[in-house]
């Protein structure tokens, strides 16, 4: 079958979708068409089906003319899987006017949402009874683009990540003829075989659309204690972790690093230090419970009496305990503080817990080895493992140098620590070279297995977990 | 190729495993040949590698004989899944002597760990350093059949069940050739694409051998506080949940409800009853906290206060705080108290929370119309929706009788509440029927291109999850 012309098809999904559904001119095109981090695509045009159906016949349309898509949500991912390719061959499907049903059921502490919503949408009516849905990022990306990214964020050590808080998806199949599959079954127990949400959750859009998503959601806190507290290296500050994990275990809800470098950058940004000497690394960490202060236990002295005792038995150096929006603002102010530093380099990667502290030796001496003038200001959450080494190089380093200290760095990482490339922010186009490099054999020939499955006409994405070139 | 008589394969296999490695005497061979719930099976012979490499070789000697296998760890499952098939043609490949290793990072907590050790093996060596595997079940798996299985427990609703706490696998595909797959990266954040253990977790052994597994370790509680309650209904049960979640959140670590009927046959049976007046139904209830009680909380003071309000406002009729040995044994002799009162019909099932208490009445009333002298003795996980229905029947209701109350119940639960036949017993041969029933076409489409792709030669167990007939 030949390709229609653009405008035929365009004509074709306006008189169905609406004129509002179908954006072809240049400037309606380019918010679709821009990756959050990583490279620009060209778009062929922009459909945006507002319901499942909708979609289930958008895709029929664009597989009968031939054509290839990438399906996008907000836009907020991290490694480009959304943004079209630069061919301008490939059209994106939006799925940011999904939004036919965001139901919360109180007793059952679930909800079932339709794509398009955003985060801070279901946060929003899940706040109305006293839930939350408690996956914590910077962004506020679409539920399908969570769904199929699987994101995590800085409350993992809590609650766990998506996959953990999912418990059914719809989809749409593009397994010829299009299909809808998977359901809305609410249940936290349910042992019967392959699992729709398990399969689409974190493979990146490459088998199928997810239209919606039912969640966990849990209890909000009532109460929260927040902490920055100085410590003599990373290695200390998991030695603490351990220890408040130990005493307070379920009460943790976050617990991120802060190095040095990463402090001292914010500080000069204008924020003030609560210490009185910098120290070697800091952790923010924050306790939450549900329990009402009346019921007896007031979770900030609880924490202020703790850290006395982790002062006394020299843990812990200096701590602070203070209001969670200024003790924040100093670790999400870290991005900003580096910005214009230089050339940014951000290693989004994971390591085991109990070898933190020798990997971040290991990891900041070979980069100030490799890249003359390096600086590493890396901060994570470091409850779960996770990494954002974020290396500022002179803006006059070399494109080759600085893809060797990435080569070199997931080397380190996955052959040195048995860590992550990717820990949160999944695969597309950014590093699918790493993914090619580190995804065994097996792997890659399953995967092979499901594209052809999932994705005969090889039509959708332009991720390919089996690492063949579109 | 023909496949060489059994005694050939015998020998071979005792050359390199020895003697205690190769099982064929009838006597040997008769633990493996027993479901502990449902069939009798009738094995070839039994086979027991001790390790990964042996287990691959055997899978190979397996497969070039051209004979059919099925693994099985401690023999525990519910739905036979591990159960030879009658026909005395398949081997069962034992990994109960698969022990190499079991390694509790402490750091990190995570432990890794072959697939032969048992549940309580894990939680020793883990408890020596204040961590827990926290699946909580009667029985006492390997750690290979859990995973296969994805058991669910009593505290999942405040842990997850094994996929939540599963970190990564290593396998064996039979896959022709044989080969090893996965690794032990005990990362809590790696989003790189597909995942062994999410494949391996829950597909019951049909896509290959687990040899080891990685698993989340969690604080141990310190303190404890175990409640049994009356209320009025089971909807009730469900209101006092949502108030204890949102009150208690964290603490929560089961939440079981227990018929009036369930309650009554235990008390008949010789514990005494806590409470005046016979309730309605009763739920037992469990907080947990890994804080030291020096630290300020009495967990149990706190869970006393809180039901004395709950007593206030009349959400509860009557509580007893005390023992946890002394309650979860009315719990844990439902089973028991209910042997002998004629035959029994065990449904594990699931249905959202918020219809538990409808789905609860239209069951039982279902039940007493369909079967004369029936009796309804459910208790279930009500935490997290699961409900085993225990039926009673008289010992001369005829096996169709009893089938068509399966089959009633089922369709009730699947069709009417959007639960789950099988909440956390998995499927086997004793629930394939309803497995086919309700299982979406589309999906046991993607299993039979599993099914083609990890088994093509059809050898493997006797859980075909694309519904084909061995």
């Amino acid at each position: 079958m030949r390709p229609p012309r653009l405008r035929q098809l365009v004509d074709v999904l306006a008189a169905r979708l609406g004129t509002l559904g179908v954006i072809w001119d240049t400037d309606g095109k380019a918010p679709y068409e821009t990756s959050a981090r990583h490279g620009q695509g060209h778009a062929c045009a922009v459909v945006r089906p507002t319901t499942r159906e909708e979609l289930f016949w958008v895709v029929e349309q664009l597989l009968d003319a031939d054509t290839s898509f990438v399906v996008q949500g907000a836009g907020t991912g991290l490694v480009a899987a959304a943004t079209p390719s630069p061919t301008g061959t490939q059209w994106v499907i939006s799925t940011q006017r999904m939004k036919q049903s965001l139901e919360v059921d109180v007793k059952n502490r679930t909800a079932t949402v339709s794509a398009g919503y955003r985060l801070s949408d279901i946060n929003q009516a899940a706040a109305r009874h006293g839930l939350v849905f408690p996956i914590d990022l910077g962004a506020d990306p679409t539920i399908g683009g969570m769904v199929a990214t699987n994101t995590g964020g800085a409350r993992l050590v809590r609650y766990g990540g998506v996959r953990e808080n999912l418990l059914d998806v719809r989809a749409v199949l593009a397994r010829g003829p299009a299909s809808i599959v998977g359901g809305q079954r609410a249940l936290r127990k349910n042992n019967t075989g392959l699992i729709w949400s398990q399969l689409l959750c974190g493979t990146f859009g490459a088998f199928g659309i997810i239209t919606e998503a039912t969640l966990k959601l849990h209890p909000l806190p009532r109460q929260t204690a927040t902490a920055l507290v100085a410590t003599d290296s990373a290695s200390a500050a998991i030695d603490l972790l351990v220890s408040l994990e130990s005493d307070l275990g379920e009460f943790v809800s976050a617990f991120e690093g802060i190095s040095r470098n990463a402090l001292g950058a914010v500080l000069r940004h204008g924020v003030q230090s609560p210490f009185s000497q910098a120290p070697d690394y800091a952790v923010l960490l924050e306790l939450a419970t549900t329990m009402p202060a009346n019921l007896g236990m007031d979770l900030e002295s609880l924490l202020t009496d703790w850290l006395e005792q982790r002062l006394a038995d020299g843990l812990v150096k200096d701590a602070a305990v203070g209001k969670p929006e200024q003790l924040w603002r100093i670790r999400h102010g870290i991005s900003e503080a580096i910005q214009g530093l230089g050339r940014m380099i951000a290693f989004d990667i994971a390591v085991p817990r109990s070898r933190f502290g020798e990997f971040r030796e290991k990891s900041v001496r070979l980069v100030e080895e490799m890249v003359e003038g390096a600086v590493v200001y890396d901060f994570g959450h470091l409850g779960d493992g996770g990494v954002h080494l974020n290396v500022v190089v002179p803006t006059q380093t070399p494109d080759g140098a600085v893809n060797a200290l990435r080569d070199a760095v997931y080397a380190l990482t996955v052959n040195g620590f048995d860590g992550s490339f990717s820990a949160e922010h999944g695969v597309g186009p950014y590093n699918q070279r790493w993914y090619a490099e580190y995804t065994e054999p097996a792997k890659l020939e399953l995967a092979a297995a499901l594209h052809h499955h999932f994705d005969a006409s090889r039509r959708i994405g332009n991720v390919r977990l089996d690492n063949q070139t579109q």
